[in-house]
């Protein structure tokens, strides 16, 4: 196995940076277009066979140095007991949002073996046939609360706020209730197989900082605590890059960073034995090649501060990308770090 | 004339820190719903006594230390020849957005006394019977450019970075004619006798700091330079907490800061002889009056660590948000800072 990746994650010695690039497996990609055309979106996370299919297509068209289970955060919500359903315009939607106590205590607890068993059957088919490592992945628990809360995307997240501000216990039952959730969601996917777990924190941005030590924070310091630590735990808290040395404290192995702040700054607050991941805007694959072959190689230059650094995007890629640039992103990182850092 | 906020921005001593809040004339207030129900919203901008009267509404409900003229950035916009209509559901509509070299070539030259006539006597009206200083305003290029490319708001402005990234002499061009009209577009409200502008970067925080150097930032310099500096120049980049190192070279007197960063490490980046405005969550005023009092309370003391610090929102005051915070967060904050820095 390619475990670059893995090393990377420890910190260790690699021949070059590694890359995956967040939603790789999606709809910049004509292969993902022609088995998604087939079946709706929970349908394609709910059959291993074509998760694991869609999970495989990236590793074999771009090359990237590891794989991500392709599913989607919101399963587990809909597993304890909230109906989840993706409008193409809207995004998802969560039916019967949470805003009281009758809401939480309807929540049920994961029993994963049991509300998701597709999950790690994808999982095990994958491990047999892949050549690079597998990560899993979950929500993490504010992200997924926000969805829970406002029944879908946001704009303002005036109703997580409320809850927040005007019934703080309240708020952090229902995060425990969620911790819980992930905790064993993610210790099932790792007993299944997975070589790595990524938390997403999608809207932990939507925070002030002392609001994101209070309301998000601690709750992913349990989930790291909760998993095994042989494993590389990546956490991503998006658009928190003014309160990195907030999310330094989380305990994860490795951070992960948006494009909204250079990299060496973020390594000069992170500390030069941090491990982080990131940070290219996905737009520049809109770019000309040349403006995607310099962009990358100033994040790989940047990156070798760090004690690790894989290469990635400050976020997903967009459904729009051409994919020739994808390609030849995962390419210019590979050439531009071969020598090793 | 209560001259506090003037004072705080020259960073001279004041008796208790000044506050005014971004959309402090809105939608939450039903004093302006009542205005608002008789005209449609470019209407309302566009009457200088309506637009003078809704100004006037939360200087004398809140209380507030300033007043900000009435308008949105998109007039002038307009005025330079794009067709611009408010759509209840998606905002603001720009018709035959901008992307290629006909479409920059259509703009006109602004010319503020013959364009936007009513913007100047809406001021002059003010002028007339506030009690408060008057803040005129304009977006900046870059958020400027985003909106006369997508053609509204965006959800990943891939339009604006495609021809950043691809066309990037045209997209320079561009904001050329933007920058240009900004500058007489300012210089029109500050011969007209505003005391003190603000220049929005609303969408500048979608950029990572190297295309916010090279797209936006230097941009905003030529502007600065272009006003006359006995008036304070504030300058607001949303969502830029990550790079307030690059923020801090605009030039601008006054630098507004959004909610994601706690006030103390930006006055650390900025340095003890920046003058900051911001920052408390516009969700806050969601939660208890409790609540409320003590974020506003910890904004207000950490700002003294600054040369001179107006207490703001982090972003504009939202349209469900409770008049009775609004009007609990300005006592508290002349209450909690009597007694001066």
């Amino acid at each position: 196995m390619n475990d670059t990746f893995l090393k990377a994650c420890r910190g260790e010695k690699t021949d070059y940076t590694p890359v995956w690039i967040m939603r790789q497996a999606g709809r910049y990609l004509p292969e993902y277009q022609k088995v998604r055309s087939k079946v709706d979106f929970l349908t394609l996370c709910k059959t291993p066979e074509l998760a694991a299919e869609v999970t495989l297509q990236p590793v074999d068209i771009l090359g990237v140095d590891a794989a991500i289970l392709f599913s989607d955060i919101l399963i587990p919500v809909e597993a304890i007991g909230m109906k989840l359903e993706f409008s193409e315009s809207k995004g998802p939607i969560l039916y019967d949002p949470i805003r009281d106590s009758v809401g939480i205590s309807r929540l049920r607890t994961l029993d994963p073996q049991e509300d998701v068993p597709f999950v790690m059957d994808a999982v095990k088919l994958l491990k047999q046939s892949l050549k690079v490592p597998l990560i899993g992945f979950s929500g993490a628990p504010f992200t997924l609360a926000t969805y829970m809360i406002e029944g879908g995307s946001s704009r303002n997240y005036v109703n997580t706020k409320r809850m927040m501000y005007k019934e703080p216990e309240m708020f952090h039952r229902l995060m425990d209730k969620i911790t819980d959730c992930v905790i064993s969601y993610l210790n099932a996917q790792i007993d299944a197989g997975v070589d790595a777990v990524q938390i997403f924190d999608s809207w932990a941005g939507i925070l002030s900082p002392a609001d994101f030590d209070e309301f998000a924070l601690k709750y992913v310091n349990k989930i790291i605590s909760a998993l095994n630590p042989a494993l590389p735990r990546i956490y991503f808290a998006f658009n928190c890059g003014a309160m990195l040395s907030h999310v330094k404290t989380s305990g994860a192995d490795v951070l992960g960073l948006d494009w909204r702040i250079d990299i060496s700054d973020a390594i000069t607050t992170l500390g030069s034995n941090a491990i982080v991941q990131g940070n290219l805007d996905p737009c520049t694959l809109f770019g000309t090649k040349e403006i995607v072959a310099k962009r990358a190689a100033d994040v790989v230059k940047k990156g070798r501060a760090a004690k690790g650094h894989i290469f990635n995007l400050g976020h997903g890629i967009l459904p729009e990308t051409p994919v020739d640039n994808a390609k030849a992103l995962v390419e210019t990182v590979h050439e531009v770090s071969a020598g090793g850092k």
